[in-house]
């Protein structure tokens, strides 16, 4: 199948690239840029030397359609909205990776990210593609809005508690997420400038953070109930990796067995990894697993969750590619099998 | 005075022996070190070359009280239970950075240490030496229980509601808090080895951790209250600071301006800054600072609380020499003036 | 082919079983490790759950040699040396990773590594894995002793200009090679605590690392010249890749153009990338990748050559799986051909 | 003595600011931005937050040289020019970090920044402070011109030879310079952006880097030779430091005695320390030491001399008070005598 990328140059688009080189049934006929436009690829993402031989072009939907049977979108929030409907007016499946599609009320996208959604039919159309939650309807859309890092990592620890009704609503439920420094994109910046993010750490956008949004609809939607969310993300010295801690009110006391029988559901799961001890960042590093350590309070209803993925990978493209897979009725891990990097 | 530094190979000892260079009352006579007695001070700590010019000695008291007026014991947990005692008896004043003094309970204690305490009596008359607490009776004692790094950082930023009377006794306090590798202290572990740390972050001990006691002993104390408390503690690869948010229940709704209020309490301590943004480790490295932020969760009911404190200063040696000035009656910032390094 | 890894739990093991999962003619059937027998592989090396389910067993090489072809043996120097001999009696293939079979020379052998060579006959037969130089003879061989990092990094720039007589003798060679803390191996010491190790960099065993005759032997062999090289080595605060300097004397004046056709040698070469710019770490970890860039001092004199690797593939696992593929008669790339991560 | 920082935003005018926090003779009584005037300086410089209560002002001399008897110029090269001549002009006394009065000639200035030399005849009279070379001069100078970090770090080794005459000049010297990240200044860029500079290190600039006119003026000046020399600078993925290793080529056979002998010249020097084992840049930050280490080719022939220093002290602003130290006739070592932060 043809492959193009639409937004290349960045750390999702050359995350992308870097793993279908080991997809089997896929090869990148296309890839975008309108800053470096003309230029080798290699010139913007030259680990990818030896593995591609593209130059990147700019973004035409209408010259794209002839070399690609489907498109990864990568382009950043709002300016991904109208390429995404041209694509698929054009009969081209497409994940999009911004946060564009992911908001199922158009009031509530306009209210986050400041404009108006041109394209509200497509809004109810798109599946929020977090596998776990929504494989059947995956694997028959046109558009999948794959969803945000953090939202990744925050709800697939307590998607159990959510559907089997186990969560108080009556108390907050506390989601402190620790992000990686790839997470904040390729653009340099004050915040992300090396000596200012090294051997620091710090929260930042608490409570006006883009994901609490996205978070709190499919908590909604898989739990049926009207829990408020604390979340507080930070901003880490590394480079993958968010480690997220899920402070779970439980609406009745549950054992650290009854903990882990809950989690029997995602037994089959081909990402998910329930561990005995607490996830480690170091541990996923390039891979699409969500790893999941299991906590509880002494008080036996307050659940502990801490879940470690990678924000470029199942926060990011593999899950884009995961989605694919799914579309295309292939194996879910095609492209996806190999482990990470450790150390 | 001369000091005497029991235990300096390490981190909090190399530490208070930095500080001390800048302090104009004091004067390092007396360094140990049990396992390099002999060598120059400089061979473990080549930081300090042309700082000092001392050898190790191994741990005699009978033989450093007559050099010494005062000490500091940098030794591990149930290493200085005894010769704190010894350096008391010789009418020494000790200021102990081990955990030993520190739970007023001998049962307790032995629970979490694994030994029982030899001198009960003396652990009654020992001074938790948090001075934004306890200044008044600091400045009388012969013996100060230096609070541990996690502890301090936990502390400062909930005591003002502890005090007040506005903690929810009826919901779980949670405490988030990441900690840099020197927290961690000087022997080489598997945990702390450079390839495992680095890029890497888990949390560790979750309920089972030693300062988790000492926390709950101080909100006990302070609050007159009976709470259950969560603490998380994290290995962060960082080499100093401690970044912890506390998720602190509240029996009335308050707003953002309240909460401000409520920190006036700390309007002159030298040591405290609150400040506007969210508090980031990079700001209080080398300093005696405990930079505080304050937030709010939509409710109004929780209060989101971040602190940030270098571990070995505020959170060790630091606190150890306010805590020294505040017994002698002497300036309480002397030899803590110094701004921090930035980048 | 039924594949063993002896020493399982160090980085080069890890790293080896890393890169097998990707290889299409292999099974690993076996892993062992004296410390941990008993227990399962996915206890020590958590990174590699659901890639494989086994357990760590001792290494008797009676019992191995029925469930395996081939081994790889990843132990420490000095203790390869026997159970390599084992194997090979056994007539199982060996890449070594050790450095037990590289010195050709029992004396130097004995000098470097304090111990006598017990097996002198086999050290002569045993080739020298850098398959840019030897790739004939391995594919012939019974027994190959995988080259050091360093060595890897330094050889694969000079190898072109001692091959075409270009290096002036009368002058000293300069290497100044830059390594992350996995080099270091996976027992934690004092150098790579990670307090120490981070934001420091220090130089070590200047003139006495035991890669230095290790370089001497093949600049001779290759070179036909006896230079006088000065061997530099650094620990940097990363975890993989070497940095190596290369400071050559040319014995005729040459142009950069000239450099680069003399680099023309590597065209064909799978795992050179002869770059434009100066070669980065970031932009080779965890792939098989020598990158090259070719600078030329005023004089024209003398050559800068740098090159990067990542210490535990190119610098150890990956080249020694690609040995095993040129030993078998297999694609020589087959398992090492991904991207590296970035970033 | 009321001091001026004229650019106090960025790390220099920060680290400035840091030091002289200890200063017993000076208040800083002006700080300037372009930027961000008007605005508080703890805004730009939370670090110093309750060690400066100043309002960031415009630079204009006439205003500035009413409350300033000394002004310190931390702006960019080519920008501090003019403003060092009007505050010359008004009996001001300047210390400029930049390099616009650090090469002695205008054509080479011309040549290396771009721009033509408005004061040809202050660059005559301004004095290069390297108070290990030319404290005299300094102390009776109205302009210093402190050395860039680079030149810092590799002049201070290679002086003693150069001024006994023992460097061969017929060989080419070498100086492999590995800096932190903060050399960079504080303006964000693609290059020191976190997630390209951590876990990477690349040379960059070879042969082309500004600091090396700057290098070759002291070298000729001092040992009155002309010798070519190869700078290879690195970024590397720490905050603090330059490490700078230096193959000298030596016109006589030398032993490891002989070379530490000639090192006696420094015994009296208080920021030089001469040290029996290689320098490590976690043992320099925040100090205005330059550590030095000796070693020797086995050829007797070449010395590897390796310095390490923090950029931003003894390659900066450190050197900028010891600078005013001595133009005042004050203790050298006045506000630069705290050790530094380890770990």
């Amino acid at each position: 199948m043809k492959v193009g990328i639409i937004g290349a140059t960045g750390y999702t688009g050359g995350e992308l690239l870097r793993l279908l080189v080991q997809h089997p049934k896929v090869e990148v006929t296309c890839v975008t840029s309108e800053q470096s436009a003309g230029e080798s690829l290699i010139t913007r993402q030259p680990f990818l030397n030896k593995h591609y031989d593209l130059v990147l072009e700019t973004l035409d939907p209408e010259k794209i359609k002839k070399k690609v049977d489907f498109v990864f979108v990568a382009l950043s929030h709002t300016t991904a909205m109208k390429p995404v409907y041209q694509f698929l007016k054009n009969k081209i499946k497409v994940v999009d990776l911004s946060a564009d599609y992911r908001l199922k009320s158009k009031t509530i996208y306009q209210r986050w990210y400041g404009i108006k959604h041109l394209y509200p039919t497509l809004l109810r159309k798109s599946v929020y593609g977090l596998p776990e939650l929504y494989r059947k309807k995956i694997s028959t859309a046109h558009l999948i809005a794959n969803p945000g890092c953090f939202p990744t990592g925050a709800l697939l620890p307590m998607i159990p508690f959510l559907q089997k009704g186990l969560v108080d609503e009556t108390r907050e439920m506390i989601i402190d997420a620790k992000s990686g420094a790839s997470g904040a994109g390729r653009t340099p910046g004050i915040r992300t400038h090396f000596p200012e993010a090294n051997e620091g750490m710090m929260a930042y956008n608490i409570g006006t953070h883009r994901h609490l949004p996205e978070i709190n609809q499919e908590i909604i939607k898989t739990g049926k109930i009207k829990i408020k969310t604390i979340f507080t993300p930070y901003l880490l010295p590394i480079n993958r990796g968010i480690l997220t801690t899920i402070y779970l009110p439980l609406n009745k006391k549950q054992s650290i067995k009854q903990l882990q029988s809950i989690f029997g559901v995602y037994k089959d799961e081909p990402f998910i990894r329930i561990i005995a001890d607490a996830p480690n960042l170091s541990q996923i590093k390039g891979t699409n697993y969500c790893d999941i350590g299991l906590f509880l309070a002494p008080s036996g209803r307050t659940a502990i969750l801490i879940s470690a993925i990678d924000n470029l990978v199942k926060g990011a493209a593999g899950q884009a590619i995961q989605n694919m897979n799914i579309m295309m009725r292939w194996e879910e891990t095609l492209g996806l099998s190999n482990p990470g990097l450790f150390p």
